[in-house]
């Protein structure tokens, strides 16, 4: 196969093989909903299929596409199926599918503004509308970038955070012992995680106290924020989210930081899945208090219908973010850079090289609309509303936290033992797949509704599964 | 617009619409040699042309497409044009391309075994077909991962020999102040952020000298770890490149790895660029000494066909690594996990969610087996022997490095300002696009030739550009 002008795809090829690609997806969008949502294939099963040296020639694209269906697929875990009810959404869409592939066709590494311009001022642009979309704080406008995920959002927040709290001295001297910072018990691990990458040490991040529904109470940040200030310490940092991964609690933004700003502390918003909810008006109370906070970001790949990764981060004060994190080696400077006009997003972020994933997101706004993206959220805030309610009535279950958006936590009356085997039960049957936490230190159900083609028939049938599969036995009363 | 059962693309949509991208791709390829490279817009001209507003209802997706050519292309600089010289390449192919589109797809997150078995696996073993490929050591067989890029890959590293010289106290703690660590005074400007990120801070890097071909000199590294040691200071990370940035340098490998060993230093190997070469047996000296070495990472990104971003990444040690990146909340607990039979890329890395990257490169392979993959890199390297003869033997030009690879670094003999002009002239002209470093101090133009579909007549042709813009004027004799 090999040719004298070398074994590149050429043009013409690639028109026919990427039709079929588009037409493999589509027509996997079209049975997604028949597979078997969890993946039953056993630890080594793939690659047990895959020959064991690479290959020495070409080989034919056919062959990759069928391996594609009889190797890849049946170990896959189905995201994109409707009956997807695990962790939290990775909802993909057409637009979005179609700006990915834009964007991996154009090839562009956005590293620098002059590297692509588009790519640098389409991703402050769309920001821009999200600010608008969202009802985000003014001070936010103009200072927004894509990360790859809230973890990362998360980390650069408390690099921006160490750096203004050190003067700019803890990227050249390392971190001093001082320095502190907070989180509710029930914030997510990548907050743990960014504290130690960072250099802080897990020892000087502080679990903070929840409410009842779960959500971080101030005065329990402020008596540890005194306690630490007392004994010389630094606060720097706070992690605040916007929907909890465990049950969707939502910490109260503006008592936080009305703890944070006399503090000296850096308030991050987390609100990675919760706030897309935001694009209705009757869910913006979620954001209640966000024009004190420092920075916030939320993952249009969680809800909003936009392949993973994508996830969207603000500061208030950009210069503190990228006083962090802004290297500039004599390879990378240009004129565009030294004439102080344009962002160069590289130093908004960890990693150098970036793609160009604004696009997707234009593509997926552009395609829905507002009105279209409310429509949608709103009806699976619905779908979840329903679900509880059929739990709340039924004599087996009961809800274990409240529900503000499209999260249900729930648990048969039967005790973990109970739960655990029934999650089994219902996981292995392929018909749904759900995940766990713990609440009150009891293993819990999540019901998580957001997947692009989750409807009524799906979740009802899920219910109706649950309930088929929880053992006879003792309900609330006895 | 709006529907009744909602906004979504429906799959026979989405069938048409992809047709039409993938054509508007094939049509890209085909006429993207004929582009100004460098993207000729202003600050601020792109979003000039966006409406200021979100679009409140759906937009027919034809604007969309509109809007692409007329506001998105010209805001472009073209990584996939044949005539793009600059920085280091960002390949991409059909293969890739098409590799990305299926994994947005599918919308798999493979955070964990479980969440996709076959996005784990299949990374694991295309790793392994990697080892194979390049030659690599076998200590790395089992333990890669795809990273972004080569910077989160450096930072891997650094956290995982900061946790393993800590005896894991520093991701507790905090940096402890005596832990110092080394690069070259070439390395990449990513080492130097990976080391203020992990709050070792910058002062705490030492820069180690190169010799005449921009090589860190072993004698000078342990000249300086002893130095470090006889005060009491802990050295624990040497960051060593494989083809730096500004000149394609080679640290020596196994010379570094004789100074890191004994004194307890972990040695990571940056090849981002240069590694692809070692797919050609006769390229593999770029590797000597690599056996030594605790972590490897090279980017099919850049030279290797694969659009970005997809660095690979090994760890001698997994276990080093896992320990310092792993976090298992409640809600990610699953029986896979528990059973030690799987691998959680999560631990790996520092986000969380991850894509289905290893689809693409395994796709690449397939494609273009070895073979293909030899003979373009092949080719790349032999275009780039022509240039620097051409260089070589103009009296107006010289070579500013030793050229290992593709890439050559050269100057027009009139000085600084003359080649800062000629540079500009060049990336004015459309015709081409290439950037700058500094060797010994003198401005110098990197012609960086690994471009998918660069071949012979664009490098003649750069040439011809070049000199016809170059001023006449001294030559060397003169």
């Amino acid at each position: 196969m090999a040719q004298l002008d070398g074994f590149h795809m050429q043009p013409d090829e690639f028109r026919r093989r990427g039709r079929e690609i588009v037409d493999w997806i589509a027509d996997y969008m079209e049975r997604v909903e028949g597979l078997p949502v969890l993946s039953r294939v056993r630890p080594g099963e793939v690659r047990a299929k895959l020959p064991e040296a690479p290959p020495r020639s070409p080989e034919p694209f056919e062959q990759v596409l069928a391996d594609l269906d009889s190797i890849i697929l049946p170990g896959v875990t189905h995201w994109q199926s409707p009956n997807f009810f695990a962790y939290f959404p990775a909802n993909a869409s057409g637009p979005a599918i179609l700006g990915e592939l834009l964007s991996a066709g154009l090839g562009v590494q956005g590293m620098s503004w002059t590297t692509s311009p588009a790519c640098t001022e389409l991703e402050t642009h769309v920001l821009d509308w999200l600010v608008d979309m969202l009802g985000l704080p003014e001070r936010f406008r103009g200072n927004g970038v894509i990360q790859d995920t809230a973890s990362s959002a998360a980390l650069c927040a408390l690099l921006a955070a160490r750096e203004r709290k050190t003067g700019r001295a803890s990227n050249s001297d390392g971190v001093p012992a001082d320095l502190v910072c907070y989180a509710s018990t029930e914030a997510h691990s990548s907050i743990e995680k960014a504290v130690r990458i960072a250099g802080i040490g897990d020892r000087h991040l502080r679990r903070i106290e929840t409410d009842a529904r779960g959500a971080m109470r101030p005065d329990a940040l402020k008596r540890a924020m005194e306690e630490d200030l007392a004994v010389g310490l630094r606060p720097f940092f706070v992690a605040a989210t916007v929907g909890t991964t465990s049950s969707h609690a939502l910490d109260p933004v503006g008592g936080l930081a009305e703890v944070c700003g006399p503090r000296g502390a850096w308030l991050h918003v987390d609100a990675a899945m919760a706030g897309t909810a935001a694009l209705c008006p009757e869910f913006r109370f979620i954001h209640d208090g966000l024009e004190h906070a420092d920075s916030y970001c939320f993952n249009p790949h969680k809800w909003m219908f936009t392949n993973f990764d994508c996830d969207c981060f603000w500061v208030a004060d950009r210069a503190a973010l990228i006083q962090a994190l802004s290297i500039l080696p004599e390879y990378l400077r240009n004129k565009a850079t030294e004439s102080g006009a344009v962002f160069d997003y590289r130093d908004w972020q960890v990693p150098l090289g970036r793609r160009f994933r604004a696009l997707k997101l234009w593509m997926v706004i552009r395609h829905y609309g507002v009105e279209g993206l409310q429509f949608h959220v709103r009806r699976h805030v619905e779908l979840a509303e329903w679900f509880a309610q059929r739990v709340d009535e039924h004599p087996q279950f009961e809800l274990a936290a409240p529900r503000p958006l499209n999260l249900v936590c729930f648990r048969h009356v039967g005790g973990d033992e109970v739960n655990e085997r029934l999650l089994e039960t219902l996981n292995a049957s392929g018909e749904l797949f759900l995940t766990h936490t713990r609440i009150d230190d009891r293993f819990t159900l999540r019901m998580s509704i957001g997947q692009t083609w989750t409807e009524q028939a799906h979740v009802e049938s899920a219910w109706n599964t649950i309930t088929a599969s929880c053992p006879p036995g003792r309900d609330r009363s006895s």
